[in-house]
C-alpha cells in the first residue's frame, strides 16, 4: 500500500461539521431516490414486512482523490473494451474451447454453453445484441519506485447485470452538491471544486442504451401487433432496487419505453413464446392486467448471473427459454460467457496473442497496447511454462507478497492474498485438477486514501481503498454467417462508478456489505 | 354525507392490481423523495437513533374525484385571498381590537401581539411581508337538495407554515406516473386520463415564492457585506423534513439561492443583530463554519405556528428577536395574527362588512361575492344578536346536526360536532367567557368518495373525504406611514394540495397521522 498522496485529504472535521455533511447526506439523498431498502439485518422482517423503509445508500462523505490522468485513460479506452469484449461474445469457437477447458471444474460455465449449444441448435432468432458493460479498475503504483506514475489495472469486466449506475450519477450529484453548499471546509490546496468533480451520466447514459435495443427491436413481431415493452430480469428479493428503478424510471420519462420487473424465479410462469411463430417473440403477460399481453424487445438481466440463482432444473430452462426468444438480450448467453473470470485470465496471460487477434482489425497497435497495459498480469496455475513459473511462486513466501490467489469458478468470492497462499497451495496436496482451479494475479497496489462512510446511519472514518468501473454500452450483430463478422451498431462510453470500501476489507463490493458509492475528486499528480 | 357521485370509483382491484399499485407506489415514491421519517411507533428510536429511514409519505392509490368547477373557482380566487389577508395584515388597528376581545381566552394570540407591540415601538425596519398562504376547502352539497351543484367552502385560511406543497406535486407526478404505465384499471367512463390530472406546481411555485423574497431583499445591509441566505424555521424533531427538503433544494438548483434549516429552539444560540446597525440585520452564524456568518435575507416558518412551541420566556423573546430584525418574514407576526381563526369567523359571520372594506378598491362586487360564498356561516357565541341566536341553536338537539363547535384558541383541536354540542354546552355552566372561547360554524357536506390510502406499509381501502388546498404566494409593502396603503408587489396562485382521510376520522391532517396527500382527477357534474 503506497502512502497518502494528501495525507491532509479529507479535512479533519469539527464535530459540528460532520453533523452538518451527514445530515445533509442523509435528507438530500432520501430526497433524490439515492437509497436502498435496509437490510434485515438493520430493520427486521417483523418491523417492516411490506419492506416499505428506505435508507440512503451507503455512500462516502466526501468524494475520493483519484488521478485525472488515469480517470480519463479509462474513460478514453472503454469503446475498445467494449468492441473487444463485442468481439469475444462473437467468438463462438475461441469460448468453446476456453468452456471445454473450464467445464471440470466450472458446472455454471458448462451450463451456460449447453444454453447456447441448446440454441443455436434450433437456430438463434436474434441477431442483434446489447451490452451493458463495467471496467474495473484500481490505480496501481510500483511501491518499489517513488518516481513512478500512478496507472490502472483493471481488476475485473463485468458483462452481465453491470450494477450501481443508477446510484453512481447521484453520488456524483450529492458531493457536487455539498461543495454548492459550503458543507467541505476549505482545503489547502482546494481540492473539491468545480473543476475537479466530473460530470457523471450514468443514468441516462445507460438507459439510453436500453431504449437503443429497445427501438432497435422494431416491429412488433406478434401477429396481434401487441405493445412492446422491456423487462428487468431480477432478484426475488432486491435491496439495491432504486439503483434499477433510476434507469427503469428514466427509460419512461425520456423514452417512452415502459419497463417491467420480472424475478427471475417466475419467468416460466408469466413469459411465453408463441408455438406458431418461427420468430418467437418473447410474450410477458403482466400479473396485474392479464388480458394486455405486452411483447418483449429487450431483456436487462439484473439476475441470473450467480450460480446460487439457479437452483433447479427450472432455473435452466427459464435461462434458455429466455435466451431463444426474439427479444435483445442484455447480456446473451455468449455475452456472459465472454465476462468469465477465465476469459479475463487468458488476455491477461502475457504472452497472450489473443487481444491484437480480438482488435487489430480496427485499431492500432498503439491503441491496443493501452489497453493491454491496464491488465494486472494473470497466471494459471497448469502444466504450461507460465503454469509451472505461478505454482513456483505461489509456494514460496519470498516472492508471494505481491499476489493474490482466485477461485476460476464464478461467485466464488474467498480470495486468498499474500503470506496465507503458500500454505493454502499446500493443504490441495498433489491434486492437479485443484490447481487448476485457481489463477495467480499479480495484487494491485492503490493509494492509501482516508475518507468516511455513511451506512445504516453510522459514520466511520478511516483508510480506504477505491475501484473505479467505466461504464460501456455496446450494441451490436452478431455474424453468424461463415464470415462471423460482428457489426457493431452502437458503442459508447457511459459514465462512471468509484466504489470504496475500508482497507480492511479484502472482499467484496456495496452490495456485499463492505463498501460505498463515492465519486471521484480529481487531482493532476 | 351525500351519496357516492361515481358509485364504481375506484375500481375493485384484483389482488394483483392492488399489488401492481402498491409496488410502484412504495418504489417511484422513494425515488423521487416522496417520503417522510417513519413515526416512532413504526420505527422505534432505539432501531434507528440517527433517524435515517424514510418510508413513502401516507398517499392515496388513486386521485380522488373532484368537480372541475369547483377546483378552477378555488384556483381563481386564490389571488383575491391572497390580497384580503395582505389586507388584514395591514390592518393593525382592527387587528388589535381582535386581539383585544380575544384577550381573555387565548394568551397565544396576546403574545403574539405583544411581539408586534414591542417591535412596533422601536420601530420596523422591514416593510417588505411574504405570505406563503393555503386556503382550504371542502366540497359541499346541500344534502336537503338533489339538484345543487357542488360548491367549495372555505375549512381555514393558512398563513403560517401552510405544508405539504413539497410533496403535493410529487403526489401528483405520482398518480401520473400510475397512469401512464397503465396500473390502473379502466373504469366506465374513464375517469383517470391525462386531462383530468391537472399540473401541480406547487414545488416549483412556492419556491419561486421565497426566491421573490430573496431578491427583493435587496443588497446585504451589513457593513461587511455577509453572503446573502434564507433561513427556514423548523421544528426540532420534523418527520415530514422531506417536505420541507423539497422546496429548499428547489431555491438552490433553480434559483441559487443558499438555505439554511435552523430549529426555533436554537435562534438565539445562533442568530444575531449587531448593536451599531440601524438596519438590523439578521447575522446566522451556521455551527458548522462559525468563520463564515451569513445574512439572513427571508426567513421562512415551519415552526412557531403552535402555542405548544412557546415552552419558555425566550421563546417569545426568539421570536421577538427575528421580528425586530430586517429579514423579511413569511409570515409577519401581522400575517401570522391575520390567520387566526377568530378573524376567519369575523369574515364569516353572515352580517360582516370587513370582506367588502379590505376589497372594494381593486375588486368587484360579484368577485367579492365569490369569495364571499366561500364562507361556511360561522357564529359567535356571544351576547350579540347573532351570538344569541348561535347558542339557541346549540342547545338544542333538534337543530344542530349541521354544526360543530371549535375552540376560539388557536392549536386547541378537539372538534365537537353535531349531537355532541349540546351537552357539551350545557357542561359549561352559565360562565359566558368559556361560550366565548367557542364558535359554532355550519357543517360541510362533501360527497362520500372512496379511496385507498397506503401508509406504512399497508393499505386500507374505504370511504374517505377530501379537503382541497390552493396554495397562494404574495409580496407585498406595509403601509406604515398615515395612509396606510399596502402595496401588492407580487401576487399568485401556486399549485395545489388534496388531502385526504378516512371519513370516520373527524380531526386532523396527514401529520396528525389521520390522512394521506392525495391528488384531484377532476370530472365534470
Amino acid at each position: 500500500m503506497a502512502a497518502l498522496i494528501y495525507p491532509d485529504y479529507p479535512p479533519t472535521l469539527t464535530s459540528e461539521q460532520s453533523d452538518y455533511i451527514v445530515s445533509n447526506i442523509k435528507d438530500w439523498s432520501i430526497l433524490s431516490g439515492l437509497a436502498v431498502r435496509p437490510s434485515s439485518s438493520f430493520v427486521s422482517e417483523k418491523i417492516d414486512p411490506s419492506r416499505s423503509l428506505a435508507v440512503t445508500a451507503p455512500v462516502t462523505l466526501f468524494p475520493s482523490l483519484f488521478p485525472r490522468e488515469c480517470f480519463e485513460e479509462a474513460r478514453a479506452i472503454q469503446t475498445a473494451y467494449n468492441e473487444l469484449y463485442a468481439c469475444i461474445a462473437n467468438d463462438e469457437e475461441w469460448l468453446g474451447e476456453v468452456v471445454k477447458e473450464l467445464a471440470e471444474v466450472d458446472d455454471f460455465i458448462s451450463n451456460l454453453w449447453n444454453v447456447h449449444q441448446a440454441v443455436k441448435k434450433e437456430g438463434y432468432v436474434q441477431d442483434l445484441s446489447l451490452g451493458i458493460f463495467r471496467s474495473d479498475y484500481m490505480v496501481h503504483k510500483d511501491p518499489s519506485n517513488q518516481e513512478a506514475k500512478p496507472e490502472i489495472k483493471q481488476v475485473e469486466f463485468n458483462t452481465i447485470a453491470s450494477s450501481f449506475g443508477g446510484l453512481s450519477a447521484k453520488v456524483s450529484a450529492l458531493h457536487k452538491h455539498l461543495l454548492s453548499i459550503s458543507a467541505y471546509p476549505p482545503t489547502i490546496p482546494p481540492l473539491i471544486s468545480d473543476s475537479s468533480l466530473p460530470p457523471n451520466p450514468s443514468i441516462a447514459s445507460l438507459s439510453r442504451g436500453i431504449a437503443t435495443a429497445h427501438k432497435a427491436y422494431g416491429r412488433p413481431k406478434t401477429s396481434s401487433q401487441l405493445p412492446l415493452c422491456t423487462l428487468f430480469i431480477v432478484q426475488d428479493l432486491e435491496n439495491n432496487a432504486f439503483d434499477q428503478h433510476a434507469l427503469a424510471t428514466n427509460l419512461l420519462t425520456d423514452h417512452s419505453v415502459l419497463t417491467f420487473r420480472l424475478p427471475f424465479s417466475t419467468v416460466l410462469a408469466h413469459t411465453s413464446i408463441p408455438s406458431d411463430s418461427p420468430s418467437q417473440p418473447l410474450i410477458y403477460t403482466p400479473p396485474h392486467s392479464p388480458s394486455t399481453p405486452y411483447e418483449v424487445t429487450t431483456l436487462y438481466f439484473r439476475a441470473g448471473y450467480s450460480p446460487a440463482e439457479y437452483t433447479s432444473p427450472n432455473s435452466w430452462n427459464a435461462r434458455l427459454h429466455l435466451e431463444r426468444s426474439a427479444a435483445i438480450k442484455c447480456p446473451s448467453i455468449l455475452t456472459h460467457l465472454a465476462g468469465s473470470k477465465k476469459i479475463q485470465q487468458i488476455l491477461a496471460t502475457p504472452s497472450s496473442p489473443h487481444l491484437s487477434r480480438f482488435l487489430s482489425s480496427t485499431a492500432s497497435a498503439a491503441y491496443i497496447d493501452r489497453i493491454q497495459v491496464t491488465f494486472a498480469a494473470i497466471f494459471p496455475l497448469d502444466d504450461t511454462a507460465e503454469g509451472k513459473h505461478a505454482i513456483e511462486i505461489a509456494t514460496d513466501p519470498e516472492r508471494i507478497r505481491g499476489y493474490v490467489l482466485k477461485p476460476q469458478r464464478e461467485g466464488g468470492g474467498n480470495n486468498i492474498y499474500g503470506l496465507k497462499i503458500p500454505p493454502f497451495i499446500k493443504s490441495l496436496g498433489d491434486d492437479s485438477k485443484k490447481y487448476r482451479g485457481h489463477i495467480l494475479m499479480e495484487l494491485i497496489e492503490p493509494p492509501a486514501l482516508r475518507n468516511g462512510v455513511f451506512r445504516n446511519g453510522e459514520v466511520t472514518m478511516g483508510e480506504v481503498i477505491g475501484e473505479l468501473g467505466v461504464y460501456g454500452v455496446c450494441l451490436w450483430r452478431h455474424g453468424r454467417d461463415e464470415k462471423g463478422e460482428r457489426e457493431i451498431l452502437e458503442n459508447w462510453e457511459a459514465g462512471h462508478l468509484l466504489r470504496t470500501k475500508g482497507r480492511e476489507s479484502e472482499e467484496g463490493g456495496v452490495a456485499a456489505g463492505f463498501g460505498a458509492v463515492d465519486s471521484v475528486c480529481l487531482i493532476d499528480v
